[in-house]
């Protein structure tokens, strides 16, 4: 079995060694491009299973709109095409010809206008609502789309950052300020939720600053993550885009006040990012730790034996347990392979990350009982096989809680208060982990930190102290406490 | 409400009338591109669901593969860049600059090799095939993806022929020929399972013509349905690929026997296009008709008052009858809006295709007892409250089997054995359906019929006759009997 590097050798390359080993993802073809593989894609499933419903729970529907954005369609609002005009894929014919050496583009095929594949859809569904807004019976409008968007990234690494990834992009229109702000603010609290509750994952919830916020919003509302490396991850985003997308497609909808108005919206999205933010934030040495929740397998059956005789007993026995656990709405895998040995398949399930595992042996036939071996902190433990189902299902549920726990407790330990620029610096460039501390609220602190240590500001957290002291790096007043960190 | 066109009059504007007033798909900003609405999307994601439990219950599991193919890889495999190099979106260029009027394509962004935007994916995932391939241990791989795809059609139509559409598209690879043939022919089983069981569509299962066959196949099976305009629509295609792409892509493993061999492989689709058939195969002149097993709501109740005191008592009967309908599983809307009146909400949800409406008064509520509405054949009836969600529960069945056969039997009227090309042109001139007749397996005969009537071979059946005659266009002996139309 190939080995993975350790964390502390080479922490990139050991995320790398995990999607690799493991089976997640491999570059495509074109720099740049990411392939899903099917272990990685049965975890984006599941996201996207728990996801959709909390997302119709809240009222959403689902719809899909076109891929290609006419390219004067991102110039109509005038932050949104500095943020995305840079890196995008641009369609500009549609015919290929033979060529000397195979197919090149036909010159008489191209486009009266160029199209930008879609970073983001805020254009073309606006230019759409205009469409299906005319009164305030029309609104809200909730809808969801998932799909696959395109930025041309210069530094691409799997799963964090690549040219083409799939998402989730909410896009709302609301009669009231009050409305499309109650929605930013949910959505962001679906988004941690799901964060902490299924992805084992402990996030701060809090505002981007000016700098940082989406191009085309008002406000950018976040919930950050701590990886092993101390760096931070921002694992979803809720915008609220006041009028500036209905007012740049000339949308009004006629009030009940009878008055013409321009509806007010919401954006917001997670990505297969998240895939990454799991492995980061759980992994291990030996290999992917996946919480309970998002594994399609939870539960890994190795029947062991000496002899064939046995062998019809250990695999008898696995497959009373399969039906059990099975019956009870867990995921479960019978692993009947008499190719490789035991050994070879507890490594297998280690780096997989399969939460639970049985060993069952003949002894444990004989005596009723089966061997417990937890992926996240690797202990057995030997149960009897009465009641098996419901033990293994209240394991499940340790499982998630403690691989919540140790992150909770992990990321609590790495976040630093520091009163003077001095202790700042030495955190950050030390590796140690993210800053806490106090911000003036100007613009050029900011900037100037992110100059001289890489840090940014991640979030404005929601959770303000009762009083604040003195920015450490400007010595001018706070006007908020913040959390600095280097970023994936 | 809007006013739909009867297929009588204007069959092509009946099927855009019913899209467009149950709000099931628009045009895009872009020529010929679709944005699928939430109750198209509804319907896709009920099919998704259905289709996705299939293939993994048939053992294949779920991938994702980039959307952008380097313009080389199509010339690789001969007929299949002939097949697709004529329409298809070329990315070029990876930024936008301003300009005068907005923003163009930046010159200096031109990209070293040009991008296809995925027409399928073939050529892309064999690329990466060549890189998990190397022995027989890594046959067979039983891989599914959900994706949009892009051709750039001149002639669309929404749902059925657009430039972007949404599929599954499934790429297995095989260490013989004969598990390669097994898994396409398996495909095409389940395609035709969903069509008939889910969709109430039925189909004929048989083969592709060399020149309908899909550019790179050396099979392709379909199966075919009929619309009630008489036209043919392919609703779904499984081609076995023989070792075309492996050879193409120079994918080897390493057999048992120690041989280096080309692996087999197949490819399968089915796309939205299926929502194109759905509304053309069981829909009226009063809108949508949905089978009850794609319907996201099954049922609409809708109480009925004539004041507040009676409002109050039909709902809470509606609210109980709602709660036992969804603890049956059956997926249920309340109607408790009180703007707009009955007959308005019953045309409504006759629009929309639910498939039975309940309504409820209060001398219902008095006698203990609810009338059903069929949306497929606008029955009546009046049923009891008790033991309502069992009664529902087996009329929904009811309907689902009503509609199949419905369209079984309009499908057989309109199918017509002819042996002479006189009554060939005669129904295929006067749109009175399919002709059903021999052919000498010429690829001129079929050319000279296409030409002369615009009728093509949908496919070879499966099922054939015991004894062959003459082919009536050449007058030559028989190979088979196929089943010519004009189709969509």
């Amino acid at each position: 079995m190939a080995k993975i590097t350790p964390r502390a050798t080479d922490y990139s390359k050991w995320y790398l060694d995990i999607i690799n080993h493991a089976k997640l993802a491999d570059y495509g073809p074109v720099k740049g491009t990411m392939v899903i593989r099917p272990n990685g894609y049965a975890i984006w499933e599941n996201m996207q299973r728990v996801l959709d419903g909390m997302f119709k729970d809240t009222g959403h529907v689902n719809a899909y709109f076109p891929l290609f954005i006419p390219q004067s369609f991102l110039s109509k609002e005038a932050q949104h095409v500095e943020g995305f005009a840079k890196e995008c894929a641009l369609v500009t014919h549609s015919r290929l010809v033979n060529t000397d050496g195979g197919v090149g583009v036909d010159p008489n095929s191209k486009l009266e206008e160029p199209l930008v594949v879609r970073p983001t859809s805020e254009t073309i569904i606006w230019d759409m609502y205009r469409k299906w807004i005319q009164s305030y019976r029309d609104l809200p409008i909730l809808i969801n789309q998932w799909a696959n968007v395109v930025r041309w990234e210069m530094r691409t690494r799997l799963f964090l950052r690549t040219s083409e990834f799939l998402w989730q992009e909410g896009h709302t229109a609301h009669a009231t300020a009050e409305e499309a702000e109650e929605e930013t603010r949910k959505m962001l609290d679906v988004y941690a939720n799901f964060a902490e509750e299924y992805m084992a994952l402990p996030v701060f919830k809090g505002r981007k600053t000016e700098s940082e916020k989406f191009a085309g919003a008002d406000v950018t509302y976040c919930i950050e993550a701590m990886m092993q490396d101390g760096k931070a991850l921002q694992a979803g985003t809720s915008h609220n885009l006041g009028t500036n997308f209905s007012k740049a497609f000339e949308v009004q909808f006629q009030d009940r006040d009878g008055q013409l108005k321009n509806p007010y919206s919401t954006s917001w999205g997670v990505s297969t990012r998240l895939i990454g933010a799991l492995i980061m934030a759980h992994s291990d040495d030996n290999g992917l730790v996946l919480p309970p929740k998002l594994a399609q397998i939870q539960v890994a059956i190795v029947p062991i034996s000496r002899s064939e005789e046995e062998w019809a007993t250990v695999l008898e026995a696995g497959e009373k347990i399969r039906a059990e656990l099975r019956a009870k709405g867990i995921g479960v895998k019978l692993d009947d392979d008499t190719k490789q040995k035991p050994g070879w398949k507890f490594a297998e399930y280690e780096l997989l990350g399969i939460p639970l595992r049985i060993e069952i042996g003949p002894r444990d036939v004989a005596s009723e009982q089966v061997v417990l071996a937890r992926r996240d902190n690797r202990q057995k433990t030997t149960v009897p096989m009465a009641g098996l189902a419901d033990h293994v299902s209240t394991m499940l549920d340790t499982i998630q809680d403690a691989i919540y726990q140790k992150a909770l407790k992990f990321r609590d330990e790495h976040i630093f208060t520091v009163n003077n620029y001095d202790e700042f610096k030495e955190i950050i460039g030390s590796d140690k982990g993210w800053v806490r501390t106090f911000w003036d609220g100007d613009a050029a602190t900011e900037a100037r930190v992110k100059e001289e240590t890489k840090a940014t500001i991640r979030c404005i957290p929601f959770d303000q102290p009762s009083s604040l002291g003195t920015d450490p790096v400007s010595g001018q007043p706070a006007q908020y406490e913040v959390l600095y960190a280097k970023a994936y």
